[in-house]
């Protein structure tokens, strides 16, 4: 049975499509827009009702259940993507959703029983890119931000989340579903276990931990002409310290920790003028708490030293920090059961990047299904998964979805439900 | 005789005025536009014949001699700021101009004879802060760069300086006047000289010589999550160490070398990406010409050596060198005897910054004439000249040009004249 139909996932790639073959679709931009209608036209098609919370969050119910209060089964990802990103990152999770969800409506009209509804989610703001923090939509879902505080979010030219939503008509009225009885994300690798591995489908039974500070240094605007070395006060050579630093710290525990600066913002940002303020985003990853503890303080500590070997003043630190826990071995074992009941041979890894499933773990019982990134590229607009291995992973997360829509939602109970095969 | 009319220099100032009491009036905004507005007007009330050229600089022709071709006396600046920069930094120069050559006329009329005349002028772009190269429309005056290739400068919003200067409508059509016989331009010092010396005049005899680099560093767009450390190619690691290491190229040279990257562009700048490219502006200044290839020559190598060190490829380095140049004695002298008949003591010193003056040089006669920076604080909003350092930093500027204007703009000759007490 083929499910998967590459047309929707195409669509999907044909808003804000580059010529390098990537999308450029940052959250609620003209092209999200266009995406985000797409969806909702796909999921109307798909027979599902439709549903926009307060922050954008997309919803498609396909009732499936006899019962008005069945459980849910949730699946879905993000269209929002990187700067001259991939087409694959979020997109596929969601395209995968609404596949399921019409296949699943399928079987219904064919005679299949199910105790649970299903629902498939397109996640506002999962990127970060512009808007901070990322995974702002899931977040705002388990209620870790309110939705004021997310459509106060403020892009880099002062726009607010609520203003470019209302651009693109994506304020919605209506009220989130509740949470789900279990939530399924496929989403791409983004690394390259899975291709070394020579091997589908990717089981995350682990997250990486990651702290992640937004530092901003103030200094003193002057000409970089005639102000003397000495009195010059650079919030910029202060940036230059911590981003060697922080390499610096990765490389004491190679493959153990992960680290970067991807963001540097410069004012006034004029090749005469000494800068006098910084603002810059810093995150350090890693999969031992230990280590991660200890990479964390090195940073903190760096943050000023830099400060101080240029003269300027930490005018702030935001410090988030997100634990290493694990995935639920119920929801775990659920989807290996699923590709091995396919054929398709599957591993269990970690996932070193953030996703709108980490963002519901501990809420509900989360499961994320890792498909492989051709060279682990990733927010790039050469990230490529190729067409087979896309087959695989839509029909393992239908297999898995469809036995727990059989079993109310219960990862438990699903394991021991009969597969689509049967 | 007061010569300074404050009330001109406070209208600049209001055009562009940031709330912290300095002006933020990028060349060709709205801002600018509405300065220049304001000396048309106080030009034409003056007397002068204004004139625009193709590149948006403006002159101001006081006929002040008999003959119709005579020799000119120019003097001017520019009224384009740094980003919240300060209100002295050029329009001052530009207000020194308006008065000399109002002052000049009104001798005319009460009987003075002259055998040159006299010309203000406000040079586009001189910052190089929203365009770039700096000094642009004194570049174009003396041939360094073509009309059209100054109109095609871009800003950071891909706006050329062509369409810039016709919103405001400043794109001129008249052709500008002939080089003068001898160039003079009043500035703040910008550095603390003066202030330490308690001397009000400063009599530029030479200029720091500088290199000045614009690099691009091209990485790859990656994860920064997922990515393997070892497999990043981080442009802004690249950048980082760079700017680190031109830090240390001016330390080894205390007082001899100053340095800095005041300009640095982060792509795609998403906190989550690792940049795939960096452009920045690299400068390195020196008062010697051995000193100043040196640390030139391990700027060049630093360029190459962070590239190497975040597994970068160097993509582009423009190499701009001003070379150290003396002033021409003449006029240094004509200045200093200017300030000595007055009774102001005077004091020869460098400049380490470029001004339209420096970009004169070697085209004619040329001279630079500085009034004290309270603090050396310069291209800041806290930007500050005592008013009584004004004012004698105008009368010897009068008092040069009027003895110019009355030996046909020859500075030799000048030195010779009557000054205007006599």
């Amino acid at each position: 049975m083929a499910i998967s139909d590459p047309s929707l996932f195409d669509a999907f790639a044909a808003c804000g499509a580059t010529a390098a073959g990537g999308v450029h679709r940052p959250c609620a931009s003209a092209a999200d827009g266009a995406a985000r209608d797409v969806l909702e036209a796909a999921l109307n098609a798909a027979g599902a009702q439709t549903r926009t919370d307060a922050v954008g969050n997309q919803f498609g119910l396909f009732r499936l259940a006899e019962a008005p209060d069945a459980p849910l089964v949730m699946m879905g990802s993000h269209l929002d993507s990187q700067p001259n990103g991939g087409r694959f990152d979020g997109a596929l999770g969601v395209a995968a959703a609404v596949h399921v969800g019409a296949a699943l409506m399928r079987l219904k009209r064919e005679g299949a029983r199910f105790s649970a509804d299903f629902c498939a989610v397109n996640w506002t703001n999962e990127e970060g890119a512009r808007f901070r923090p990322s995974l702002l939509g899931s977040g705002v879902y388990v209620g870790r931000h309110t939705a004021d505080e997310a459509l106060a979010a403020l892009d880099d030219d002062g726009v607010t989340l609520r203003d470019a939503l209302s651009a693109i008509g994506r304020n919605g009225g209506d009220q989130a579903p509740p949470l789900p009885a279990c939530y399924l994300e496929l989403h791409v690798e983004q690394g390259v276990t899975l291709e070394q591995a020579g091997v589908a489908v990717g089981v995350v039974t682990r997250n990486w931990g990651a702290t992640k500070f937004d530092v901003t240094y103030k200094g003193e605007q002057a000409h970089t002409g005639p102000c003397p070395m000495g009195l010059r006060r650079d919030a910029l050579l202060a940036a230059s310290h911590l981003i060697v630093e922080a390499r610096a710290i990765a490389d004491r525990w190679p493959g153990k920790v992960h680290s970067s600066v991807g963001r540097l913002v410069v004012a006034p940002n004029s090749a005469n003028v000494v800068p006098c303020e910084t603002r810059l985003s810093l995150e350090i990853r890693s999969n031992d708490d230990g280590v991660l503890a200890e990479a964390s303080a090195l940073a903190d500590a760096a943050i000023a030293t830099a400060a101080e070997r240029a003269a300027v003043e930490v005018a702030s630190v935001v410090r988030n920090e997100r634990a290493i826990r694990p995935m639920p071995a119920a929801v775990s074992d659920l989807v290996e059961a699923s590709a091995a009941a396919l054929g398709a041979p599957s591993l269990r890894l970690d996932t070193v990047a953030g996703h709108d499933a980490i963002s519901l773990l501990g809420h509900c019982p989360t499961g994320l299904v890792f498909v492989p990134s051709a060279g682990g590229i990733a927010h790039n607009e050469a990230e490529f998964t190729a067409p087979k291995d896309v087959e695989t992973g839509f029909s393992v997360c239908l297999e898995a979805a469809a036995r727990l829509c059989r079993a109310a939602g219960s990862p438990e109970r699903a394991l021991d439900q009969q597969g689509l095969a049967a």
